[in-house]
């Protein structure tokens, strides 16, 4: 996948030579001569990823890196540091300024491209996910930040032949990060251990035993169970052919042996922090969408929600013959309740009727609120019959014990419920839905308090 | 990226051949030996891509293929065609059953891996759009399907040096698809015409003029603007080579020459339809989205976006000391109207009110609906006294003409309104509705169809 690559050096001839080969390969290239540039095209040309030099005058790489990290509007864009340091500090300290990787000068053609192309995949797809949560931002629903500070957390499975190893690969990582580590010797019970939690990270040694750690990544990979946790693998000095290959197998990032524990708790922590934003980013598209089809204050489920389940249920009837009823509810002079103890109070009241309700309901029974202090339930497999059974139980909850608001006082309430039942293969959710409600007017004209069916003689008045 | 396939084939030294291949690049691999079984497969084992033998006893390639794509469950799952065939017809047959790709056996390795990476990266970003779109199955509202059997439309931009070759192909769409052609004959006018619209589809030539048709396909897939398009490469008949890189810079799928109209057009037509299907997924995530923070009734905000917006609006207030006002609005004595005619023409008038309200408001007022006949307006950089303006002309304007309803009736409606304005930095978004509503009362008690102005005596009874 092609992308577009910012490539930030003071040094004219470093651009050009990263320019020439990344271009040659059909990267889009933007450069910058140092940090402040670097900062100013971001904003404009929008880069998949940043090739950031470390040492700069005026604005240090790290410097740079740390600030496009704590800007939510660029923290989300991969940046490979490219230094001719190779101490393991300077690898830990552009970490924690939040950089994805480290190359040494000049980089390595199979290991640059290898990352270029790991890190261009997994900006496409958080850009996927960013898309939803611009859409939120614009609609002012809070949305998650990687620029958050938030220490990650979360579980790391570590596999590797040597129990003893693992063993100190976990406490590196325990002692150092709020994460729990399992560890194992073989893949396959790593895998098995996954089926029922996937842990958020892998660490996977290049071979275990006789067995080829990539072929572990390729099955954690190709599973929908592991498909969003992190991947390192843990590879020998300097066998870049091996990143290589792990990184387009869809790893997130590797160490070398032998290992730095505190590099590798920086790496590790790096991927926790990566996966806690794409499961944020993923729980609020989920929260969203469940607010989209509930009623705020009750918590049951809005009048658009029922009426696509109603009409779903009706098909349903028409071509199973099953019975179907519908029930609508309406508590009793409701608006003197706010008019006399507040909209709060109200509040309270319609909060604990949905409760008592679906209480006395079954589980396939649907709550929801049509509006005001009016409710409907949808029972599906249940006659006009059942229904006035059901409703009077209702009935009878609401009105045997007051209701408690939060600023304790006492309210007594009824409820008119007005029930109807499919009869005709030409009924609709909307005829269903109006001879529930002209039952439910019987009901109040007949003095509140009580259930009518629709069509039931003995109900009218 | 890794990914799990399905390798369908009767001849058992087929499946092993493929099987050993895929496997040595480290996919996982599932087989099956009939069309039957791969449909079965398909269900357990979920794979990502299916290799898919065409002539074969029983259920032959296209039929399984067919069933695969009539599947909405399946049906968005990648399927490349492998044969001995290679007719034109064949492959003309193949993509209308649905198929993304035809291979002829045995299969070049570049052609397969690049053709395999490619599909595979569409299936995961598909997959990311697809769980939104699970989400929004469970919840029950309407999810779009590529097994729609509708006919897909679009824009379509040609870029060849040749007018006249651009234009023949622009022919061989439009007299055979619902789709606009444009046509270039370098790739920066086709470039500079997509940034206000993108089309849906550009087709590439390989050379254009003495543009490489490659680095078109590199920018088109770096620039935000025409990241979602499709993009089908020409190139000159075996240039395998041509194909796997245009396929792994983010290319769709590609035609040789010399191009056979109707195979051309069979492939244009999967892309729209590919196209066409991602941007429903994306719009019905919107549409879910805009209904979360909406009020489905009067099409306002709804209260849960109302009391986040005021919070937003009142930390700003607190920066800035700019002023800031809220008014409460509610409708006299609106029981009546939902008693005495009906719930819907009671909807009616709120949905109408909600209009008229905005219509005395500016566009940074921000209205919205607190719960049953209850409206709120936070409105920025406002007095108290200029809210008290601006609520004299909503008070009017419901008043001084009747709402008409869906059934023709006439009813009058006055609105209370209260007007509460920040006063001192300690003022929170409850506090401040708080105070709009004892207004609120205040104008309830002194008869109704008024505006009080909290903490202004004169309007106290």
């Amino acid at each position: 996948m092609s992308a577009r690559v910012l490539v930030v050096d003071d040094m004219p001839a470093n651009r050009k030579i990263l320019e020439a080969k990344l271009s040659a390969s059909y990267y889009s290239v933007v450069t910058a001569a140092n940090g402040q540039e670097a900062l100013d095209k971001v904003q404009i040309e929008k880069p998949d990823l940043i090739l950031l030099d470390v040492m700069m005058p005026g604005m240090d790489g790290f410097e740079c890196c740390r600030r496009l990290k704590s800007n939510p509007e660029t923290s989300h864009i991969p940046v490979v540091m490219i230094t001719a340091l190779d101490q393991s500090s300077d690898r830990i300290r552009g970490l924690e300024a939040g950089a994805d990787d480290f190359l040494t000068k000049p980089p390595n053609d199979l290991a640059l491209f290898a990352r270029v192309r790991s890190l261009v995949r997994v900006k496409m797809m958080i850009d996927e996910l960013q898309m939803r949560d611009d859409t939120l931002r614009d609609l002012g629903a809070d949305a998650p930040s990687l620029a958050s500070g938030i220490e990650p957390s979360g579980h790391v499975t570590i596999v590797d032949e040597r129990a003893s190893r693992a063993q100190s690969l976990a406490r590196a990582i325990s002692s150092r990060l709020k994460a729990n580590c399992a560890t194992f010797d073989c893949g396959a019970d790593a895998i098995e251990a996954s089926r029922t939690i996937a842990p958020d990270l892998f660490v996977v040694a290049r071979t275990i035993g006789d067995e080829d750690g990539l072929r572990l990544c390729s099955e954690l990979r190709s599973s929908n169970s592991t498909r969003q946790s992190g991947i390192i693998v843990m590879v020998d000095h300097d066998d870049f052919e091996s990143i290589a290959s792990a990184l387009d197998l869809g790893a997130n990032d590797y160490i070398m042996r032998p290992v730095d524990e505190n590099e590798f708790a920086a790496r590790v922590r790096a991927q926790l922090l990566r996966k806690n934003y794409a499961d944020k980013l993923r729980e609020s598209v989920y929260h969203n969408m469940r607010l989209a089809v509930t009623d705020e204050l009750t918590g049951v489920y809005n009048r658009r929600y029922v009426e696509q389940h109603l009409q779903r249920q009706i098909s349903h009837c028409a071509d199973s013959g099953a019975a179907l009823s519908v029930m609508m509810l309406d508590l009793d002079k409701f608006k003197n309740v706010n008019d006399t103890h507040g909209h709060s109070a109200g509040d309270d009241v319609l909060r604990d009727f949905a409760k008592r309700a679906a209480e006395q309901l079954r589980g396939v029974d649907l709550v929801g609120r049509y509006g005001g202090e009016e409710f409907v339930v949808v029972m599906p497999e249940t006659t006009g019959e059942a229904a006035r059974v059901a409703a009077e139980r209702v009935r009878k909850a609401v009105g045997e014990k007051p209701f408690l608001t939060q600023d304790g006082v006492e309210l007594t309430a009824t409820v008119s419920i007005g029930v109807a039942e499919v009869l005709t293969r030409r009924d609709t959710a909307r005829s269903l839905i109006e001879r529930a409600d002209e039952a439910l007017y019987v009901s109040k004209r007949n003095g509140r308090d009580r259930v009518s069916v629709s069509g039931d003689n003995a109900d009218v008045a």
